[in-house]
């Protein structure tokens, strides 16, 4: 931590807060500058940089260690692979995850999983608790849709991934699913993030609506820091002033958190563009940016969908863009399936 | 709700769009424009408006119902005045909360609140659970705070108000506390909404960091729509650009809620500014814009809080304070406590 | 400037950095931490951050110096008080400006101004120039608008201020205004920046839609960079993801300025909110903040306004809120006028 | 437009309504929903649909009409391809635009643009004029850049686009430059935009740091409104919470844009990111999702560029990325000059 001292402080109010901090139990090494001297706070205590701003004299703390330590390449520099029978995600392998939004019968869930791994699909997504901002709206089917998730997914081969709300419905979750999903309002439910920390399936996180990237970092943190070393993390768009598409695709999210974090990111383009002819152009342009992998909303009948229906893309439309997604993925020299 | 077609449409895709919405369960009312032709829906189904969106020749889909009843002012016009032991809040009786950050000893809350009933205070806040981004930090002292809250209230009369983080804890507080707290991560942790409508005490509901107002008022629904009609809403801060304050105070949010809903809207300055010093001037514009109610965090020791405690004021700062708006509620025609 | 190297940074890599600094005409302080070799670079030379950010090795650049200086209580520490033929701005005066949106008719500016003047108000706006986001928008009467202006202002013994949008207008505006207006749009336009800086009567800064407080007092060093003291900062809403209000009024900024900078800075809560019942209940929280004046749209007949007749006060409605105002000033010990 | 009346509203409220904007010049058409009375307002006046707002008895008022017309690809369906001595820009040809951020002397152009033109590039940009929050950098060598970019361009027979900054310097770029760019700061300068409506030759005109879509679009309006319809519009990052990244690289703006609008639409990744590493990864994205071109920072010695010196490619670098782009091209099925 460094702490910058107005270019007017006296002597005397340098010498509190070096007082000041070395209670607080650090080492003070001081630098005297042209107009600002500057304080080293050295040692290993967590402080709220903000009490130290109040005393007098102060202009700027600035803390420059990285709040998170397990999920930064400084801890563990070469890419965290996730590996599911057969299936990896992560160091030069992207992965393909499709589904619809939410699961409404066993037919709608078994006619779209047949497509989709005849296509070469592996990993099958689908929402039986859904989170959604009206108490009024379809809630979705409950363990009911898990149960069809499992038994569909078993039939084709397949894994499953779906998203958990709640701490207790976390042993219900892994009896039926793969990979664990956190939606992008539970980012900071703590609680929820520290139960996930306990067990030992792979956690999809996905990014906040307005979370900065670091703080979807410390977040994957609390899910490592428990002992759960399997973390996918996922970018499904920000909350932005633009409003003809829902949110905003953060695409330079993928270059950035590859070069910090050893964890895998995949891109959800359904969520973040909110409508299914924006969906191709934007799962092309994650795949050419770098993308350890894609979320996709497909339904075997869009139109009559419970949830979603203008985002996900008909089976035939999605067999065309995976077409085309690995040719892109030849000339990029990455491994998609 | 409205379907406003394209001034290209063709009478055939018309037809198409009368037929779509009639098996949706809707009627439909054609009216011809210049330019374009709108079709009126009417019908109480719930339908997700990108589903029209996407046929072709359609323009723009309008929803013009609210999707908030019960706590719209078209549902109960009259101010809802939450009572707790004689203290109100709403209807233009404006309430100090007041209280650490967080809860850490007993002699810490009792010196406090000692003080705050002194100046007059009525409710007492302070965390014994705590949201960190960090799982490092400091995550409060659990149900042991929460004893601390109530035995030190109860020496005082006073009331408590504390958050709650997860489903799981609800019981515990209701043993404990006056009013349970919903933080602004956990604003849309929809398990948790619904689960605090099934009770029957006061929930202070805190607006997410970048939730907008209508957002806020889904949330109280939730609540709401389980039984419980007593919600406090709160501003404490949204987030933006600037990152001298920790967050933007919208205080124009006061006069939009009171407009829109009947019920208390309270501002918290200390977490919206996250600095001492502008939690006097950010109160004082609170109340007069209207606010229902004020939470501030006051600490005996602010030097030496486990947390935030740059924001919290000292005892005498706040005292100071309380009188000033004690002065400005005179002006105001309002009654504070 | 702070240069921190990774922690794996090598004694080479440190090295590199060291020289690199040098050459661009620094001197190196270095101070070895535990984690953190840290690097203070000491000069007035004005380099880019991020040429040292992509160095080997380093982990962040921090710049610690302000980037502006003559907007800055270091360089004053007195606030800045603008008086214009006996009226006062800053400084514990609260100036009151108002008037209609833009300029329509000799009769209509006559009519507004007569009751303004009459209740005590002594600065008189209008737009004759208007920013408009559609070309096929009324753009404003131009010079006829400003020579209408003063002449009203005139009769009435007023002061006027008025938004000039082109470097070319200015010697136009130095005929006919004591103030000369800078829109948000046109807060980074540096070449308007610079020539206004060379006159020597006030502007009013209006801070940018989505523009930092740094960025706000940057435009304003421009300003004063040029040899212009007389600078007057208005804020008047950032664009948020909120929509109910057209934008939302910081008023945090008000002391965060006040603390920063000796300029005043005043507050528009018309455009702020951009709905005529907001007007009040703002105008009361920005005095209470502390501003240094407000900024009201007011018409003689906002219903037939050609431009933003939606957050145009009537005149009495401007009346009784002025005496409101005045009430409050009085509790907070401020001079309103 | 849609007026749409409170659920509560009287029938003599909605007849006040009808009044009025009968008296605005509208027709109006009256249609009776099961809640709400929605009326439809049809004419070609402008009007502000907040004063309808505030009309007692008004729910919410609605534009059905799109602001913009000329940019609209319902007034010309087809691509409009931008033409330059034989480059196209648009309609399926995707044009790369490379040179350094500021133009520093001859040797320093002729150097970059040698390479450039050897790789294959057609149009070379550089600055001569610079927006500079800070009125202590580097503002640009002026007329002088612009002579040496003309100089060189011709040498290696290529085109040139650089920033026009002011009114009064269009006589000057029209001498040098093919293409004038407008800047980020400067999308709602509307006297400039007004003036580029005038001249013949093509505009890039850049997306605003927080401008919407439909904002761009307008800005491009004002231009095409003037007569010139050659513009051309730039992606280029939009600010966000987001702060590794300087801004966030709204990739998803180019499949909107295409689809409501006729203009081609290039990306500018080197502002938008900030960071040399992260401007191939976003160059292939933008490509992958469509873009008609791309804007680069390229300079023959970035260590030592006066002007963001860390966001520019080397030479070699730039070239490795052509090759790449051009190899996905081939694949995306796109023209690549």
């Amino acid at each position: 931590m460094l702490i910058v001292m107005e270019s007017r402080a006296t002597e005397e109010q340098t010498e509190k807060v070096i007082k000041f901090i070395k209670q607080k139990g650090f080492d003070a090494h001081v630098s005297k500058g042209e107009d600002h001297t500057v304080i080293g706070a050295v040692g290993r205590k967590v402080i709220d940089k903000r009490d130290i701003e109040l005393l007098s004299g102060v202009k700027e703390v600035i803390r420059i260690t990285s709040p998170y330590k397990l999920v930064s390449r400084v801890f563990k520099p070469e890419d965290t692979i996730i590996e599911l029978k057969g299936v990896k995600i992560g160091g030069g392998n992207t992965a393909m995850i499709a589904g619809p939004c939410s699961v409404e019968s066993y037919e709608q869930v078994d006619s779209t999983a047949k497509k989709l791994a005849g296509y070469g699909v592996k990993i099958l997504r689908g929402g039986a608790f859904k989170p959604r901002t009206s108490p009024y709206a379809f809630q979705g089917l409950g363990e009911e849709g898990l149960k069809i998730l499992r038994e569909v997914a078993d039939k084709y081969d397949m894994l499953v991934t779906s998203e958990v709300m709640e701490v207790s419905q976390i042993p219900m979750f892994l009896k039926y699913v793969d990979i664990l999903q956190v939606g992008a309002r539970n980012m900071q439910n703590f609680n929820l993030l520290k139960s996930l920390g306990e067990i030992r399936k792979p956690v999809l996180l996905k990014r906040g609506l307005s979370a900065m990237i670091e703080e979807l970092l410390m977040s994957a943190e609390y899910i490592m820091a428990g002992g759960n070393r399997e973390v996918i993390l996922c970018e499904r768009g920000i909350r932005t002033f633009e409003h003809i598409t829902r949110n905003t695709l953060d695409l330079s999210a993928i270059p950035v958190i590859q070069k910090i974090s050893h964890l895998p990111i995949v891109v959800d383009p359904s969520h973040a563009t909110g409508l299914r002819d924006k969906v191709a152009p934007m799962s092309k342009a994650a795949i050419a940016a770098g993308a350890d992998g894609l979320i996709i909303e497909v339904h075997n009948s869009p139109d009559t969908a419970l949830c979603d229906g203008a985002q996900s893309l008909y089976p035939e439309q999605f067999a065309e863009l995976y077409e085309e997604l690995k040719a892109l993925a030849v000339v990029l020299k990455k491994k998609i399936c």
